[in-house]
């Protein structure tokens, strides 16, 4: 009923939609999106903060949105995820701040 | 009614707000940005296409609403579309995702 | 009531929750965001502008609805914002139109 | 000799021990960078003058060398080119100028 | 000899090209990007200030160099460059810092 | 003598000089700038990926050189820095690629 719930429902019901189509190569994109976050020499909870780092200075809130529920389940804390907000915001400056905002209030609404 | 409706009354209606301000500058920007899409060497179709991909790695929603719509009555099919689609994806990596979820949404709005 | 005061609420109210955590570093950010933007050798007004085309340029739509409100507050006039869109429409290209028809749709909302 | 030849021996040599690297992901990135850019609906010539089109307004000057000389055997011809550019430099903005310089340098230098 | 004069050199040399070219809109575009920056209701000088920062945020070492150029002929001080160099590293974050120091460089080379 | 060294001293340089000018806000940032990547609840050399993954996302050179640098003297290892590199190249898609060369050809020169 929140906004992650209708978060979640869009993303799976498009991707399935683009998964179901023709063109093989955003297919092969979808599959190594997923594989870069999978654990390896970093642990995945490691990567899934670079990947809201990232996201972050690119400034794509449904990347931060994803990245963040991510991090949530490979128990990534509270104070984890600011000193990682702390990166963005220097690295990114302060057009990444309405973004910041966004996803604390995302933290809010999970209790993070 | 839909979305596509929306986009296009606020499109219309603020634009004839700014070409009805004194800011010459600006209207010739507009005019500009007409005139690069016509038909010319390379073919109108060709141009939305490369106007979309172009607004698929800067990820601008309202720029990649507008050219499937242009795209869409200048006859482009929807493997061209997803062409142009895997292109955008592998230049502009995975932020352009979410735009290309609302890009798809838009296709099925449209029925293309 | 409209989305100028939703707006205000909202930053309002998440910068509290950021202020009040326990990152120095993010809290040290805010401070500095704000410093930059005082009266110095230019004018708090022009600096407001300059804010202004850069959140243009970076599309920002927050960054721009802060920027010209804290603008009229300062005593910009409708022309010296026009000029102001029109740098940032030319440098940043195209992709800046959407956001200068919010911007202009919030012009007209705030009677400036 | 010219600054082509040291552009594609140091992407040659470079590319070789990137492929000969351990991690799978970035080598199925490669692959994927070779494939979308195939003939398919759309020809291979219009793929690269859309690659190039997005290599202009995200300014990556190299992936802009690449897609001219990758254009040029396709037989693109030189008011192909600067159809594409326009469209680059009004989707972009005037930031994209020194990369049409650039790219305009290298037109004289391949002789296109 | 310096950098600056090679800078001149070949940003004369290859506009010349460009405008020398067939296409029509290119052309167009450049008589815009002179234009926006005439004095107005906005002084030319603070209109310059506005294309560095615009310029720095978005990471264009040609641009910044340029509105450096033209904000010293237009009389503009070290102290005001300054406070514009703050503006834009705050907003557009750690990765203006390469291009600050190169513009601090260029200060230093022309004696400003 | 080599790239590496020029880059240090070229930055230390002017990095000196912008340190001793008089704008606080400035210096500020660069305070803030050191200060993020400190050793927290995460480790620093996690803190110095997180700014490669941010810094290649954003196409920085001179921010992939500082981070890769700072990393290996955290005992960052090849594997953990290719990745990071996969991360930040499914992340930011193909324009990372020139940026990813020049960051093996680096390893390369400082034997990684």
């Amino acid at each position: 009923m929140g906004k992650v719930d209708d978060f979640e429902k869009f993303r799976k019901d498009i991707n399935e939609k683009i998964l179901q189509g023709e063109n093989l190569d955003i297919k092969r994109f979808f599959a190594l999106d997923s594989s870069v976050y999978q654990e390896g020499v970093l642990p995945a909870r490691i990567k899934e903060l670079m990947g809201l780092v990232a996201s972050m200075v690119l400034r794509c809130d449904d990347c931060i949105t994803y990245h963040i529920l991510q991090a949530e389940k490979a128990g990534v804390t509270r104070k984890e995820l600011e000193e990682a907000f702390s990166i963005a915001l220097v690295v990114g400056g302060s057009i990444v701040i309405p973004h910041l905002r966004r996803a604390v209030a995302l933290l809010e609404e999970i209790d993070l």
